[in-house]
């Protein structure tokens, strides 16, 4: 069984009536399950996770978003994390038995149905992008919602699908395509967070490290600790027990041991699958042999 | 969601075309999946593996159980494998969001209307177990098929449910609960045989090491290596890495390393909860951080 999941981040996170009606527009797809929805007052934005089958989830997405894109207004929306649009990000992912260009297909069929029905612009982000510039979502998303009618009548500005035009109460919808993303923390043994921050510095893809580790120190100052606070954005290209080990023989020079670890939120199984290949030492380990797996097929 | 495993044990592994009809019976529960089918022509016997939901197994395993129990006649039944009946054995095992007291009234259930419905004698062995002396399936079937007629004349022998007298057709059934076994093997970078021996008693039950732990040395002549091969029968009781990395510490003091692991078949993906809690150092890592997981339920 495909299965996918989607991320939609909308431009609601104050009036709890609102968003549970838009919510509402996921009860005609039961085999779509919502695991989390997380609201920021003062964001004023909601971060909606949705999970089930390559077929189901973006039908039920479009009637979430068609659901967002009527009830809000965009004129009125004021909030402390950018944003283009009342249905802002889109994000597919593909979590089992698909890979990334069919969550990119699934992307550019979504976007442009959502653009011809709401009609709005649509720009593809990330692997979904058509264009280079518009890979990275913080460039698209640059200008944000007030920049906008100004933005598309440059040609720099053009969307990638749905309608040329400035919709002034729904903005634009960002839609694209990535990998999981693996929240992912090591706390160390010492009180020093210099040694968190070189060690972040170490692993992280921007000064130097692992292609896809985004990394800060932090200290944790209840605990005793300090962290090394990580994002792993590709758990296939870099996985899991590299950045540990790397992380461990990094501390080891400053004499520091690796405390704990935290997981935040959720995992694909498929990460864990790596981790028990290289732990166990189980070098053609498959998920096919977790008895569990088979009840998803 | 309650997930249930049953793994019964046919005393028919020949005859193709009536393994096929037995299986038959199966159709009428497409929710319980038939994971593996294994027939083996010397001990005349096939293992056959189903998973499902707690509700739905226990249903679809009586329907197998009528089925065999009108095709096979144990009073021609030759093979090279100990068995009591034409269904031997049937053991019910708890693989998720359920404990082993829910698994030993399905059984009880399952064995009491067994009994009733095919006129059988029935015995309870491992957790579901009346008497102390019927836990172990090897003591339980002492005398097999044809010792059964005289061992249901002795006290000793009196059925646990069922029909006291002897069925000369179906012989009897011997229904049970048990833990998941994970078939693990390590393999050891050396052709010293004495070394996986030696490694294998230091962490098997029955010469002194971890409860849940059968082991043996085994020679692998073509991959020049040599391997503990172990049945682990309880995982929750003995998990696999405390396993390993005992096999890591004893073979190190040959100057022997661990080659690689191999994982024969399935696991619960419980047993893999607890290697990446101590692997990952994920003190409080759970399942339900796995989005698959939440498919399940």
């Amino acid at each position: 069984m495909k299965i996918l999941e989607c991320v939609p981040n909308i431009s609601e996170g104050r009036d709890a009536k609102k968003i549970e009606e838009i919510l509402a527009a996921l009860k005609e797809y039961p085999s779509v399950k919502c695991l989390n929805v997380s609201s920021d007052k003062d964001h004023n934005r909601s971060v909606i996770t949705l999970l089930g089958s390559a077929e189901e989830v973006p039908k039920a997405m479009l009637a979430l978003a068609l659901a967002a894109i009527e009830r809000i207004d965009m004129r009125r929306h004021r909030g402390s994390h950018p944003r283009i649009g009342a249905v802002d990000v889109v994000p597919f992912v593909p979590i089992r038995d698909m890979e990334m260009d069919e969550a990119v297909r699934i992307a550019h069929d979504f976007g442009r149905e959502l653009g011809e029905k709401a009609g709005i612009p649509i720009y593809f982000y990330e692997a979904a992008a058509l264009r280079e510039d518009r890979r990275n979502l913080a460039d698209v998303r640059r200008g944000q919602y007030e920049g906008l009618a100004e933005k598309l009548t440059r040609p720099e500005g053009k969307p990638d699908a749905g309608t040329a035009g400035f919709n002034a109460k729904a903005g634009a919808t960002i839609v694209g395509a990535r990998p999981p993303l693996i929240a992912f923390n090591v706390n160390l043994a010492t009180t020093d967070k210099a040694v968190a921050d070189a060690i972040a510095r170490a692993v992280r893809f921007k000064t130097g490290g692992y292609k896809a580790v985004k990394a800060m120190g932090v200290a944790l100052e209840d605990k005793g600790m300090v962290q090394v606070s990580m994002n792993l954005v590709n758990f296939k290209e870099t996985p899991i027990h590299r950045v540990v080990e790397t992380i461990r023989f990094e501390a080891a020079r400053y004499g520091v041991q690796i405390a704990e670890c935290e997981l935040i939120g959720l995992t694909p199984m498929a990460a864990l699958e790596e981790v028990v290949r290289y732990y166990l030492q189980i070098h053609d380990f498959s998920l096919d042999q977790v008895i569990e797996a088979h009840l998803l097929s």
